[in-house]
């Protein structure tokens, strides 16, 4: 039996853009993939190295080793793969040269402790709003700025003005009623969580489902930057209203291809899906699955490009509605 | 004949420094080198790389090209080079690739036209100043901010803001006396320039020596980002005041071990040095030659950590007077 002329299409994207077969998820699935490295990204990956190294040894001979490496490594890397499978691997050059194994421990305690103080407040916030559904969206989008991958620095202080800014600034992109009509409706809901502290945030959100709802919080599958891995989502209290799941992998977004069967299975079970962050949006962007929206703030220039939308906007999108192969 | 205590100390330190003899220049003089290639720059050349290619070719494919043999290169290249050294080898390579000779030829011609057009302002506000060298010589440290090479946005507005700060702001290292009297004895100044439009300023600090004295502009021997070579310093006007000279190499920096005989002959035999900007510093800092006087801007933190000042310092210093080898 031949695909039907909509399957079809989506299988040529899939190969078109990856120049490998479709995903197999489950037998029932397959996902084409559109987010590259760019070329740009090639000096920020080095940069990022260059900082993780140096925050992973004081001991210049380990610390050459790693950047040589790393642009040996990008010297022949595909670009056909993801940023963050790229970053991912350069990571892992880190911690295999300079022993170190989680490099972001203390930001990432620090910076849960910081929301989690903030959080009675925020909780008010919320809980005063007129539209209490898009002021915990737009909090748990103001979250994604403490991110130690993209290059700037953040503190204290500018993860608060970022809180304030959120309220009132326009979203780029707009699929707020979709979210709130599919998670209205949704026994499921998998929400893929992004970065320490700003997961205290996302618990803002996960409080304006449903109560009936269950809630699955999917963390990284071992340290890699500031993004949460399970001990870090305990520490943010996300249980007992949500379920924690490691996705099995380490990269800084969500690669299908690697991530643990349980993690699929749930991946393909939810009614929706909630993406955060730039990194889990470069991994899944175009795998043209239905009910999954991606939250972020735009802090690069090559997703900013992808997206169409200015450095600093914050968006709520929702994957481009193609029929994912079945 | 064995050396003099000074003498066997100078050529310690060349050897330490750089583990190779020193430069034999005209059989007399040889100078140590210090400042290499620190790991911090390898994120900032992978940077430049990139935004070079961007400029020269609008073809990804030899944009890939570039940037894999970049990072290649930049895995295997020696640290104990200066960074103008392999700053150069990399723009070697841009050009090779695209076939693109002189990428900054048009923010040149802008530059040299942008100061030129401001010139008769400069000059009357140096004639009337009441420390006329002092101005003369803030106002040329001010116009190293024309700088492509340092990945901050220049732009007209950018230069004449520096150009007013410089005026009231301290000098980090200040060397001005110093460098006054060397130039009021001096019967023969070498100026080694560093970029275009910033050359038009240096041509108000040469306005400043005495007239008897004989001043050579030595330039880079091709074109290497928006360094002045012969003919942008012609388009600046600086002939006939002084005699204009390439360095025979093309690196944005002297390299001495590179320059033609003409100009390490030049070097030599000059009483005062004026060495402009930060790739000029880099590769001449710790050569020991008597009478070298460095103004530069402080545009990037490997500079600023060697000099110990902050980010943005107006530097005149003197090159340490450890006498060279004769």
């Amino acid at each position: 039996m031949g695909l039907c002329p909509k399957k079809e299409k989506v299988r040529k994207r899939a190969i078109r853009f990856d120049g490998l077969p479709p995903v197999a998820l489950g037998g029932r699935m397959a996902y084409g993939r559109y987010m590259f490295t760019a070329l740009d990204c090639l000096p920020c990956m080095v940069r990022q190295t260059a900082e993780a190294a140096a925050r992973a040894t004081a001991d210049p001979a380990r610390r050459e080793e790693i950047l040589r490496r790393a642009c040996r490594y990008l010297s022949e890397m595909p670009l056909a793969q993801t940023p963050p499978e790229a970053a991912r691997d350069l990571h892992a050059l880190v911690r295999e040269v300079s022993g170190c194994g989680d490099l972001f421990a203390e930001a990432k305690r620090r910076y849960n402790e910081l929301l989690l103080n903030a959080w009675p407040k925020l909780h008010e916030k919320v809980r005063r709003s007129k539209k209490p559904f898009e002021t915990a969206v737009r909090l748990a989008i103001g979250g994604n700025i403490i991110d130690f991958g993209t290059g700037h620095a953040i503190d204290e202080r500018r993860v608060f003005d970022t809180l304030a800014e959120v309220l009132e600034q326009p979203l780029a992109l707009n699929a707020l009623k979709e979210l709130h009509a599919a998670v209205k409706r949704a026994r499921q809901v998998l929400y893929l969580a992004d970065n320490a502290g700003e997961i205290v945030l996302d618990k803002l959100l996960i409080g304006q489902f449903p109560t009936c709802t269950r809630v699955t919080v999917a963390v990284k599958g071992g340290p890699i930057l500031n993004d949460a891995t399970v001990d870090d989502a305990r520490a943010a209290g996300l249980s007992p209203r949500a379920d924690i799941l490691s996705n099995g992998y380490d990269a800084p977004g969500t690669v299908l291809a690697r991530c643990s069967a349980d993690f699929r299975a749930c991946f393909e079970a939810a009614d929706v899906v909630i993406s955060k962050g730039q990194g889990n949006y470069e991994t899944l962007s175009g795998c043209g699955r239905a009910n999954l929206f991606y939250l972020l703030k735009v802090k690069c220039p090559v997703v900013s490009r992808q997206l169409g939308v200015p450095l600093g906007s914050l968006v709520a999108l929702q994957e481009a509605a193609t029929a994912p192969l079945r």
